[in-house]
């Protein structure tokens, strides 16, 4: 079964990053920059509630991606890992996903914060955040448990441009 | 701007849950459910490295999701909310994502435990789990917060057929 899967962006993510080099590779090395989400009018009545959250999950599409290897060295690590155990822009289908603090929502404006995508980023859905919904108590990380200490640190090169 | 987005299916969930009705609807209602992915063998190569992470994040596409309103009563709730600050199915963009437990992955399959979907749900994206990247430490959960007690015990019923 191999028929396409079709969608069409709901809004568009507003950053200062205008460069893929420079951009932080997680919202944690993203702590406090502020973006801006604006959400096509057609659908403002859907935020209605949202703004008592205080992080939101947005799903968005990776529109500067080209192409992908399905074996990449990540930002954090020198050696060549399955690209499904790392987070690289480019995938075969390049959703990215990030959870952001919400600050404030005016009509169809949201104002963000710790928002790690580039400017222009179609967006495709936005979910609450509610990590008791997961129930994850423990759990291991596998190759990247070498490279916690670095996470806050890290800013993307050009190796995906 | 509205142009389109395409994706295709990368595997597909194989579950025990064969109808809408009576399939949880979130994680934490599917706590021990087992089920399957079956990676396209075009992508095994991509699952490297991914045995070693206790958790995973799927993203898929809601298949059975036709059409969507922007205000809606959530399976937890009974008033409207708006659509984003709930994960009903039905969605502008009909993407879900789930935390699963990743219990082994042999050659293209993987068996996962903790999966909340319809068995035959199309794969989008498979991405490791690393709360740390989130570094979320407080949040509010707005609407939902008088309701996470229930969260345990609920699981589908036929109002987003």
């Amino acid at each position: 079964m191999e028929s396409k899967i079709i969608y069409n962006a709901i809004g568009t993510i507003h950053t200062n990053y205008h460069d893929i080099e420079g951009t932080p590779i997680q919202p944690s090395s993203a702590q406090g920059s502020k973006g801006e989400i604006e959400v096509f009018k057609d659908f403002e009545d859907g935020l209605k509630d949202l703004e008592c959250f205080s992080h939101i999950i947005l799903i968005y599409h990776l529109h500067l991606s080209k192409g992908f290897s399905l074996e990449v060295i990540p930002f954090l690590d020198t050696v060549k890992r399955g690209l499904f155990s790392t987070r690289a822009p480019r995938r075969p289908n390049p959703i990215g996903i990030s959870v952001v603090k919400l600050i404030k929502i005016k009509n169809n404006i949201l104002e963000i914060e710790n928002i790690d995508v580039i400017d222009g980023t179609p967006l495709l859905d936005i979910k609450p955040f509610v990590s008791e919904m997961d129930g994850i108590t423990d759990y291991k990380i596998g190759w990247l448990s070498e490279h916690t200490s670095d996470l806050h640190s890290h800013f993307s090169d050009n190796r995906f441009k």
